[in-house]
């Protein structure tokens, strides 16, 4: 994964866990300290940001439901306009970046504007959080399967119609032992 | 999560991720720079191991499919044994310990022991695998859900007996867009 320094940047789509700043992965800190911009969202540990190279540019691109500050068209442009500029681009996101982390359209948006990125996977929130509160998702006697479900639609507050929650709940039973 | 060493031990039960060795968290690593006894997997990166202290114990208890070479409810009593002598123990796993990792059974076994543990997350394999291969697992367009199952029943080889494999071919479906 080394990164040699060339006329076209590279973009990192990184993930940065769940929240504590320790659960960030070493390959993730370490394209942290080699960044010439950060851009980062509203799930981040905001202490993580003190990890890259004191002249690296930090670019704020956070959202949350029904009040965008950037539009997610608007971090595709970021994204390729910073790359375009030979620099070493760390796209720095909550949890792992293809979980609801719109990771996938970035990742879409690069690879059609020609940018060379790399994924860096992130421990996910969804296995994370239930884990610091003692619950495992997943047990031999009692879970099979696990499922994340996303609670918004493409339109932000939306419902998401393409889940069949009927389905859903039937997928594991629970055995008795 | 500071250890102070004691008279009654801990165990940390770890994720080591997926298989590239950088894809362990800052605190997988800091427990591991900590450990008196390492407990590992056979999935887990063996470079990993070369972070332990010169001195910690290395135990392997690799198992594989048909052919344990330790049984579970073994490792649950060597994991009570050594955190009893008061040394500071990481149970190292592949992947996240709480996706079928067993990580829960390790927990319930060490709280009915009244040995303090903690879990530190990893990169769960079932989301980095298809990352590396350039598959999100998500995709606002395209997947609003993800389910994880095991391919393993309780006993080794068996189909697992609680999954509904015709409710989860529903789950999801594709949107036109």
């Amino acid at each position: 994964m080394e990164h040699k320094p060339s006329a076209s940047g590279k973009v990192y789509l990184v993930g940065a866990g769940p929240g504590d700043p320790e659960l960030i992965t070493l390959k993730g800190l370490r394209c942290l300290r080699m960044a010439d911009v950060v851009v980062y969202d509203r799930l981040v540990n905001l202490s993580l940001l003190d990890e890259a190279p004191s002249g690296a540019e930090r670019v704020f691109v956070g959202k949350k439901t029904g009040c965008h500050s950037v539009k997610q068209e608007e971090i595709h442009v970021l994204l390729i306009h910073y790359a375009r500029q030979g620099r070493l681009v760390v796209r720095l996101k909550g949890g792992d970046p293809f979980v609801f982390g719109r990771g996938g359209e970035e990742a879409l948006a690069l690879a059609q504007a020609g940018i060379p990125f790399e994924v860096v996977p992130g421990v996910s929130s969804a296995i994370a959080v239930p884990a610091y509160a003692g619950i495992p998702v997943t047990h031999r006697n009692y879970a099979s399967s696990v499922t994340i479900v996303t609670g918004h639609g493409c339109a932000y507050g939306r419902h998401p119609a393409d889940v069949n929650w009927e389905a859903l709940a039937k997928v594991g039973s629970w055995t008795s032992f």
